[in-house]
């Protein structure tokens, strides 16, 4: 088994759905790649939170035997976000963003986390990524996440980020928001030319797109959900099962293959988060429900 | 081989996309199921069409061996379709529906169609796909399509035509419309339990979705296309691939593995249909790049 270094955000998030709200409750990329990715793989997390976030909060990682090495607590508040899926489910609206101890984030690797075999990028800025990707000793491989706010802001460090990453993850309308193109199949192959090997499209309900430069497409769609309550964190819960599995299966570069499982283990656990409030519903996951929902998952699209 | 009826409309369009514009120009829903359909298997048409109907237009389904007894031609001109996708591929915007001689259609099955094992109602007012199944004697598969444009002018005819198929297909956004649920795993449970064993719904470029009653859900997402120059026929391409797979295939009952099967082909023939205006690109299809095509389909979604 190898282990996943995530750099990403530690939050607060205050969400408004149809369901219902939930105020200033666990959030950030970060926690849910890593309780989603700690399911398969030892975790190493790097973030920032404020004197504000609570010892329990902590406790949730730590009891998944999620390293906090690299978590730096200091003076102020933790980020927080607030947001509305009231509308539609599918796109957030923010109401606010809080960066506070987040806007003067400066990741450092403790000298431990540098020999991390996998390390994954969450959506943070592309200067920041870069930062944290240059203090890690060759790792295997290493993925990214990013939104249309750096495709907006920080289009020429995103870019740069991207030559240096095994794999992208973008929401659709995002890919083709960067490559200025309204085909979605073009956008992929736009994206990969950016330098990434590989691709990953987030669809939504829809499910999800993998493009290998060498080995094509491979789509699956989302599991059918009837009682979806809050979207929030189903991307970095996807990119954390996709990552946990490649980690606890992979000592050497992913094959195809690989990777193609760590789409249907990142498809059950986003499938998974989107049934309920904040990480409530992702924790619930333990392996046996897991390889249940992974069979259900197989079952609706096996040829 | 068993073989299909289909009664729909026959058509000229008029049709506009971001990639140009075709004026009146073949289609029609009958149209699109037959030449896919007859990919595979003998297809009876029942439908209307004006004096303007060209003899070249009834020459490219007799050349795929399609029965036209069923084919109506009267005083008047042919049903003419006028619509645009220029803001978007996914939704048609109707700018003029001429019925003409489809105003007074009143469909009458020939002697000879009356024991055609599977039938397709497509797309046309509920009262007729009511008429038509009337007068076919024990089909052993029937399908059918609806539109928004029923669902609010006439649900109760068209719930009534629901109880009597076995399988329906629909725009993932018909059904929430029809069952008054924003959720589609909701809609379609409910939609079947409107009547139908299967629910095929249709979601564009994401693909497709069947349910079974019995047999819960079967996901095949679209195959990735870069040139899509207009998306009108692909429902009917669907549903005349599905259906002529399986008439095909079945001289009994379709099973669960028969459906499934069914659906790749309805995949694999609205995904050539949409690669050029009018019936063009789906008459390009031929046995050996039907399988070409089907190949790949599954190389993006085998597991």
């Amino acid at each position: 088994m190898s282990e996943v270094l995530v750099v990403g955000s530690l939050a607060y998030d205050s969400v408004r759905t149809p369901s219902g709200k939930a105020d200033k409750s666990l959030g950030g990329s970060a926690n849910y790649f890593s309780v989603a990715a700690s399911l398969f793989a030892k975790v190493r997390v790097v973030g920032v939170v404020g004197e504000d976030y609570l010892d329990s909060d902590k406790k949730i990682l730590l009891d998944r035997n999620v390293d906090l090495k690299g978590m730096q607590t200091v003076k102020g508040e933790t980020f927080h976000w607030e947001g509305s899926y009231e509308k539609s489910l599918s796109d957030a609206i923010t109401l606010k963003t809080e960066l506070n101890v987040f806007a003067a984030f400066n990741p450092e690797l403790p000298e431990s986390y540098k020999d991390s075999r996998f390390v994954f990028l969450a959506n943070i800025d592309p200067v920041l990524q870069l930062q944290v990707l240059s203090q890690a000793k060759e790792p295997l491989f290493v993925g990214m996440d990013t939104m249309n706010f750096w495709i907006d802001s920080k289009q020429k460090d995103l870019i740069s980020v991207l030559k240096k990453v095994d794999i992208v993850f973008m929401n659709e309308t995002e890919a083709k928001m960067l490559t200025q193109t309204r085909n979605p199949v073009t956008a992929v192959k736009r994206v990969a030319e950016m330098g990434p090997q590989y691709v990953v499209v987030k669809r939504g309900e829809y499910g999800s797109t993998l493009y290998s430069k060498t080995d094509g497409f491979f789509q699956v769609p989302a599991l059918p959900i009837e009682d979806v309550i809050d979207p929030t964190g189903a991307g970095d819960s996807f990119a954390g099962g996709f990552f946990g599995l490649l980690a606890s299966q992979c000592t050497a570069r992913p094959t195809w293959i690989d990777l193609k499982r760590a789409v249907l283990a990142g498809t059950v656990l986003s499938s998974q988060t989107i049934q309920d409030f904040s990480l409530k519903a992702l924790l619930r996951v333990d392996h046996i429900n897991y390889e249940n929902h992974l069979t259900q998952l197989k079952a609706t699209i096996s040829i």
